[in-house]
């Protein structure tokens, strides 16, 4: 059986069965709100004011934390549903699939860039909907078409199924209003303090359920709804007519009712508006704004052309669809997300922040460019990066925030370089920035201010070690170095990397002092991580606060990380003796089906040196799984030593497919790439694999840029484009179309009878690679002989 | 039809429709842990460590947060259930109802003081299911019995179903233990910083449920268990084996499969304990120690015995015998409740802690004596009391307690008074309580501390009315005196209350001048009150911030509130010319048939000088409702002016019942006193009468003397028992089994011809009423004659 395939258009997805792949799921976003929801009709979806907040409710108090990995659905999960009744047999099913389940004839969800959409047939009867969101605006606007295709005449009640759910325990009703032509319910955010009331009182505490055809019936209380019924069955729908309730501190509900006789081959269309408001003044603005044919048309188109804006600037044709249709629309789309929206978040964690950011010199570099300054605006007066960076007035450090990093530095030249290649802009490094202390310096004394601070007596041991205090990247280790003695081997070949980098926009910005400076800086460290970190066969993880050093051979669990390896291939402290020695023991000890998990074996218990990253299940979340960015960078490391074979499979596994088992097993479509999947592979093979399903991840501009830069070989240097394709053996060739410099550049890769790569463009070979004195709003043939294997 | 009867002991309720009453509910509790159980299944559990955790968890994460008013209940709540599937035909039904919800044959939910039970029928099998927990340890005991009735052979899976819900976001598993013998549950706390992990390491993050019988198959894993069915007609139970899936990083449930041959007339009994564990050891330990017949039979006993020593001091026989059962056996046994575990918080508020305290005057008076000393611990150099207690190493004030109140010292003379009545322990006046702060004073220093206090200018303004700051007893509205300026009418009246009683004190220990001083001060209190609050037909109930007299004829909402009448009769501010005034009043504006509502009318928005309480739905919790502690008073005000018939009336309307519609209405059983039923009676008479569900409330000690000392009319003074019963007109008489400073007093009271009451003690005619000389282990026969109407 065929579970999933993409459109005619080879864009969307379309997921034949409710239950092969579950949680399956799309996603929606703006810059005030997100939603994700299941093909199953399961919806997570919150708004910004300016902390998330929800609008549809758990049945229960639920905590507020961030978004969740690997997700529980449950009966009375937030979702958003339309039974059908045949009032002449009295037959029920529901779209898209919960509540009911009925066995449907024929099921699509179809995952677009910018709408969610479900066709679901039975017994003749036809249901289309489908949703998108405004541009700006906090709401879903649904289109829920019925149609008769039985061949005789229908009687049926059609009735939308938007459960509110618990509201607040302070007070929560609602009730249809005729004024508004719709369900409100209304709640209060609760509060003790005198002092706390004004923050909460201008909150959306309201939801709204608008119908533009006014129903004939209607429930908004949940325990009117079902009854003794269940939600697959409930009480309510038994009776000919919706009984009219209201919910008075009951838990609230928003269905209605249509009833319809429908000839065949006739339909019913019918538009919704759902979402949160303040006021009864600000439901009826978003109803005359949006709730009507013109207005979702409009809307529509609107949020098609935003989400447009996050096209990228690579397009690509290779014997791997479901890689192309990653490359040329989902994944661009993530980035985008991420960098347009920074996982709607007041207080983005400073790494996160940087790559979320860096991944827009893709597609807008301004966005980058302008978030380097915001966070260079946020530097300490010691040259070091706080935690997370605060995006609103009143923001505060939340969570992980709160818990002491050291590494967010290291980010700084990481991100800066991809910005530069792209654009070229070292005008930049030449702007001043000013903090809150008062100082002053340009972006590149606020970059020579922060490596320096990496070199510095704050920052590592007598050794040249990098401490750790309570985490680093990727795997917040809390008790390795809380005393302030132990230290991190990955961010200390990762402090290499940075400095290395750095050095060269040094150069680049002619300051050869510096980048002497800096270099030396570098070797150093590298040095300093190869005498006490180098373990025989690859470089240990740390040196705890009692100088155990971990992540080596003797370790039973967590014997090898693959972060400082990957690094330190990029920094320069993995020789080539030390690479040779390195990547089989990768492949052996942390290559999966699934990818490369992050450190293997997994932790079955706490280990109270190492600390929090014991904690999680064996091979899930950061404890042993294939953490998507940690397998990135290696893939990038790889690219850079030209070990082309070994970094494409770890970059294809990131992508579900193209197997059925595959998608099965990972149990999500290939428009995302979560930040995580299973390891675990050989304790629990039966999860390994499985996706998070969240699509939060500083994974994405990696990606991107292993593909642009790395793959594809189209990569930017400060004179221009270098091209330099690294294809996987098993590839003849590939076509490429690379936006650069507001230049177009057509390639068209083959393998040749050559022995070094091979440019030719606009009919004239390119010597050394780099197509220099590019032209904004040119477009330039490449034609590129690369080597045969 | 008979929903509810009690059992032929007069003291359990059983319930024979798990519909009429749904959210009807038993609970059992000892120190450590408490749950409460409806009779269709769901549970609400909590247990301390030293904050209260769950070990049976919501499908989703759940916010941390006191227990619930009005809890709303779901198909995937927590809850206690067993599927019966008959092998031959494939039908299933569930005990207690859900999740099946069969139309079963025979449904009796019964709740017991120390167990609670069901027994359901369903095509000749019976299904018994009952349970208590433990005296000291945090543990469910589970006795399931299926019986065949049938009349033939009958071939039967039964399976134990109790969810384990979402654990945790951090790791989640769960699997059968064949060393342990039953399915353990396993997840840890999330932290993030590691200074937090000390505090999480204990935790007893594992959940066991353990069977005795070792089970044929098993499934650990929710999802393995619905597949894709219902939780009514789960997966799992369509096969005829159980798969033994394990649950990894996925939500886990602990389902057990019996499959039986049982013949006509032949039952199987299995035992389960169901709960919390830090490691296998303890799961090991509470197995060895519990986890048999006999090991279930100590235990059940020990409870019982436990319980039993809530037996309260009072036993009465009256026309109405559900009054009777609600005195002789549930009121004294949730007073217990309260007096014992103290709502099982770590920082109950001041008012509650004294008062849960004062009503173990009635069942156990060293607890009360302690617990008085605890709090003067606790007092502030300035005299005053801290908003909460702080029980616990560590505890801190938390939620509400962090919210100002001002009216913490009125309730100690109030809790005083009725430990001294009941056990003429003047003793402890010169016990020496040494506080934090150093200061070392005698009881009855600290008491004269804390009234001086309430006199103080800290505490009272230019015109003696007291300060409110954000928020007194019974209705948290925070916005009349966050600026220091707006007082409380309640609180001055009750000032009132509280010096006068206290001078009582002084007199009685021998310190005239004292008394004298504290009579004036609450003479000029009432004088204030008088001017500045009366409002021609009662007290005001404040004056805000900005000098907003509220409370009055004037407005609209919060018109009439009932603490200030009560108060102003018990403290002296209401003369008998306002008293006359007042009561018509109080029947007319706050009357309802399911009690006096604490104001009317009810605030349908929030009015910003007065604050929080107008923020809820009206007639739900603070805002409008009968607040049944608020009525206590008003029913205990009106026994000391002779108001008996409308003081009967209200405290009858205290406890749900005869009626079945009352029942109905109220959705409870007469086992408990909750803290409040709906008010709104004039705008939502649906929900009107309603009970929260929620049995903690500083109600019951004050229906408890409102029975003792108003109703029987046995009362303590310093001298001895004052016998001055005040019945309802429509009693014609009532007897009484009160037990007293050791002494027993068995006492038959009638209506006669007689203008004063006649007190004839041991066949001796008592003159003035008051028995004195008692001597403990005496029983005395009382003979007391009250005035016709």
């Amino acid at each position: 059986m065929t579970i999933l395939a993409p459109t005619h258009n080879g864009e969307r997805y379309e997921l034949f069965s409710p239950t092969a792949l579950p949680k399956a799921a799309g996603f929606l976003w703006n810059q005030r709100m997100m939603i994700q929801i299941t093909c199953r009709g399961y919806a997570t979806s919150q708004f910004m004011q300016p902390e998330p907040a929800k609008y549809a409710h758990a049945p229960n108090l639920e905590a507020k934390t961030f978004m969740q990995p690997e997700q529980n659905y449950y009966a009375h999960h937030p979702g958003r549903f339309v039974y059908v009744k045949d009032e002449e047999s009295g037959q029920l099913f529901s779209a898209p699939y919960e509540p009911v389940r009925a066995n449907v004839d024929r099921f699509v969800f179809s995952a677009g860039k910018s709408d969610v959409s479900w066709t679901v047939e039975y017994e003749g009867i036809r249901v289309q909907m489908t949703f998108f969101i405004p541009t700006h605006d906090v709401a879903e606007l649904w289109t829920i078409k019925v149609s008769n295709l039985s061949g005789r005449p229908r009687k049926i009640s059609v009735y939308p199924y938007f459960p509110l759910g618990y509201m607040s325990w302070m007070n929560q009703e609602a009730e249809y209003r005729k004024d508004l032509g719709g369900i409100l319910g209304s709640s209060l955010t609760p509060y003790q303090k005198a002092e706390d009331y004004p923050k909460t009182k201008s909150l959306k505490d309201k939801t709204y359920f608008l119908c533009e055809t006014a129903p004939v019936a209607w429930e908004a209380s949940q325990g009117a709804f079902e009854g003794e019924g269940f939600l697959q069955s409930p009480a309510a729908l038994e009776k000919p007519q919706l009984s009219n309730s209201e919910a008075r501190y009951e838990t609230p509900t928003a269905v209605v009712q249509y009833r319809e006789d429908i000839k065949h081959g006739d339909s019913r269309e019918y538009r919704f508006l759902f979402g949160p408001a303040v006021d009864d003044e600000e439901v009826l603005s978003m109803k005359a704004k949006y709730l009507s044919k013109e207005g979702f048309e409009e809307a529509a188109q609107a949020y098609a052309d935003y989400v447009k804006q996050g096209s990228g600037c690579l397009r690509i044709e290779t014997p791997d669809h479901i890689l192309d249709n990653m490359v040329n629309n989902w994944l661009p789309r993530q980035m985008y997300y991420h960098g347009d929206v920074n996982r709607l978040t007041t207080d983005p964690q400073t790494r996160n922040y940087l790559q979320d950011n860096m991944g827009m010199s893709f597609i807008k570099p301004t966005v980058s460019r302008k978030a380097l300054i915001t966070a260079l605006s946020q530097q300490e007066a010691t040259g070091s990066m706080p935690d997370g960076i605060l995006l609103v007035e009143g923001a505060e450090l939340k969570y992980i925030n709160q818990v002491p990093h050291t590494d967010h530095c290291v980010w700084l030249p990481v991100a800066l370089e991809i910005y530069l290649a792209e654009t070229g802009d070292y005008a930049l490094l030449d702007e001043k920035v000013k903090t809150k202390n008062g100082d002053d310096f340009t972006v590149f004394e606020r970059f020579s201010r922060a490596m320096d601070w990496l070199l510095s007596k704050n920052a590592r041991d007598h050794r040249g070690l990098s401490f750790i205090a309570q985490g680093d990247w990727c795997d917040p280790m809390n008790m390795v170095g809380p005393k302030g003695i132990g230290v991190s081997g990955w961010l200390t070949v990762a402090t290499a990397y940075a400095l290395k980098l750095w050095a060269q926009v040094c150069h680049d910005h002619g300051d050869p002092t510096s980048a002497d400076k800096f270099l030396a800086g570098a070797a150093h460290v590298n040095e300093s991580a190869t005498q006490h970190l180098w373990d025989g066969d690859w470089f240990a993880r740390g040196i705890t606060d009692n100088g155990v050093t971990f992540g080596i051979k003797s370790d039973a669990e967590g014997r090898i990380w693959l972060n400082p390896q990957a690094w330190s291939i990029l920094g320069g402290a993995a020789t080539q003796d030390k690479i040779d020695k390195m990547l089989p023991q990768v492949d052996e000890q942390l290559g999966t089906p699934y990818g490369t998990v992050m450190f293997a074996p997994p932790f079955t218990g706490m280990r109270e040196d190492v600390g929090r990253v014991t904690q999680k299940y064996p091979g899930q979340g950061e404890n042993g799984s294939v953490y998507n960015h940690a397998g990135i960078f290696y893939v990038w490391a790889l690219y850079t030593i030209g070990e082309n074979d070994r970094a494409f499979k770890i970059l294809r596994q990131m992508i579900p497919g193209p197997a059925e088992e595959d998608y099965v097993q990972r149990g999500q479509l290939p428009v995302y790439i979560p930040n995580y999947y299973r390891g675990g592979w050989h304790k629990y093979p039966r999860t390994a694999g499985r996706s998070s399903g969240l699509f939060n991840t500083g994974t994405v501009s990696w990606v991107y840029r292993c593909l642009t830069d790395g793959l594809c070989g189209l990569r930017g240097v400060k004179e221009g484009l270098r091209v330099e394709p690294k294809l996987p053996s098993e590839w003849s060739g590939m076509k490429a179309k690379r936006t650069f410099r507001g230049a177009e550049f057509d390639v068209d890769i083959k393998k040749g009878d050559v022995q070094a790569v091979k440019v030719v463009c606009d009919g004239k070979e390119v010597g050394g690679g780099v197509i220099t004195g590019i032209e904004q709003g040119k477009t330039y043939v490449l034609e590129v002989t690369v080597p045969k294997n």
